[in-house]
């Protein structure tokens, strides 16, 4: 079964969205914004707020829509920012808009994508509002503590976590939690699906990460070994660290680490079981999900979601 | 009348609401968030939010003081974003956050208070939630619109009040309408409001720009001639250019001037009648906002909004 299938007219719903609402009186956010949104993105964030609602056989489907398109506008904001900080040069295989930007047009976008996500919120009560404002307050959290790590050798598997839930999980709790909730689910239904989404939202990113170290650039749109070379602590680099792995630490501490540097680093971690590791950790999330999944009542879309799981934690790109 | 004594409990209200939401998790951005806070400024914008509520005889007062903090919530988040982009290294006599604490925490710390300044709005109707919004999107709109004239000696006046009446007015005129909304004027009145809000917020900017021409180094809390140095079109730079003054065009045009190069710039426009033209340009639009507010019914806060507008634009600060 393929997840984004079962949800794919919802799915064309929050893409006219996202179009309509890049729209800006200044044609260059309207560039950034659009090019960023129709330049692919796999959309994993609409589809588990919109599966989720479908698994409670929610009715409202305008309003799961606006929830979706809000979600993914949240990502969008928080890419642009991303660029900035990390001075990507490439974003989703082409030139990011940092690098073709510049500073100001991207970061300013980045605010108007956030604007534009509470738009969407603020069609709904206040519990909507607040979840979405409470899921964005963790991504800049998130992305602070990550700060406060990069290079750092002390990291360790339980702050990783700690940067994981925040900086990546949380909007997929959110995500599902208000897929739920706008659904109609009962309010321990509601956090069975949170649950659901941040365990999800952790076994994709110790994927990503693992993806980092492994993936082909071709099918990735991005060269690996970017953590290394961002020193941002991924999964891999966590596990090399907490076993003494002196030319992954020297690298990953190194300010100006060169491309030769990042390939040692990155042979040095394929090679023996520490990325089979960092996958178990990956799968230990996703089984944790699934026993969450398993709470919600039989539905194709429940199948759905066990789907994107899967796919969420096998997966080449 | 002084009118921030007016509002003086409401304000206090405010400021105690200011520093309970920007607690954070992360303490760097607590920190950041609350250094900007407590480090003064003048709280303009939720002034003009309570004396125009108050001018409409509002009585749910917790509701105001919600709008106000996130009026100035929006303000402290764009300021952060600002000093980003112009590279600034103080605000407010300090040195700048992008200066102290860097270009991630600085960002994620303007995005913070963004989302912050949304949950507030987010405890009313649809409506305040899309004007709050409407605001940020102008802001966002009036930077990259600045941006696209930096440098730019094509620069007309009326580019100049595009620019201004997004980046600047755009959240007086909206911090006005949602007073008058909240305490229940009528629709034709929170128009009145936010045609005041307008207007009085294009002449404050143009009494900022002639500032950092003409300003005290020691009253301003920052050095003058910043416009010229970050290539901004101010008010003074914009008829000195119309004026085919030639100094001034070519240190406006440099990427790189010197501090002698923006003295003598600075030197030429305080020369003449130039600023004195600004001057009457900004009375101009503050008679316009007093006029408006000659629609609102009598009472002291009218009085209070009136003398507002007098003391943003005989300022020395």
């Amino acid at each position: 079964m393929d997840p984004f299938s079962f949800v794919a007219g919802q799915l064309r719903l929050v893409e006219q969205r996202l179009v309509d609402c890049t729209r800006s009186k200044e044609y260059e956010i309207t560039e950034i914004a659009s090019r960023l949104i129709k330049g692919g993105g796999k959309r994993i964030r609409p589809a588990i707020t919109l599966l989720t609602f479908n698994a409670f056989d929610g009715e409202r489907e305008e309003d799961v829509v606006d929830i979706a398109t809000a979600m993914e506008l949240i990502h969008a904001a928080t890419l642009l920012h991303d660029d900035i900080i990390d001075g990507a040069e490439f974003r989703r295989g082409k030139e990011s808009a940092y690098k073709r930007y510049g500073l100001t047009r991207t970061l300013v976008t980045g605010d108007f994508l956030f604007i534009k996500a509470f738009e969407f919120a603020g069609k709904f009560d206040e519990t909507v509002v607040q979840w979405t404002a409470d899921a964005c307050t963790s991504l800049t959290e998130g992305e602070v503590l990550q700060g406060s790590f990069n290079r750092n050798c002390t990291v360790t598997v339980q702050d990783y976590i700690r940067i994981v839930e925040r900086k990546t999980a949380s909007l997929f709790q959110t995500g599902a939690r208000l897929g739920a909730y706008v659904a109609g689910a009962s309010s321990e239904q509601v956090e069975v699906a949170a649950n659901f989404g941040l365990n999800l939202g952790i076994a994709f990113q110790m994927m990503d990460d693992v993806l980092d170290v492994v993936g082909r650039r071709d099918l990735l749109g991005k060269s690996t070994g970017m953590d290394l070379r961002d020193g941002n602590p991924s999964l891999p680099i966590v596990l090399s660290l907490l076993d003494g792995h002196q030319t992954v630490a020297r690298v990953f501490q190194s300010q100006t680490p060169t491309k030769n540097d990042i390939q040692r680093a990155l042979d040095a971690m394929g090679n023996g079981m520490l990325i089979e590791r960092a996958r178990s950790f990956s799968r230990k999330y996703a089984a944790e999900a699934s026993r969450e999944i398993d709470k919600l009542p039989v539905s194709p879309a429940r199948e759905g979601l066990k789907a994107l799981g899967r796919l969420l934690t096998d997966r080449d790109r």
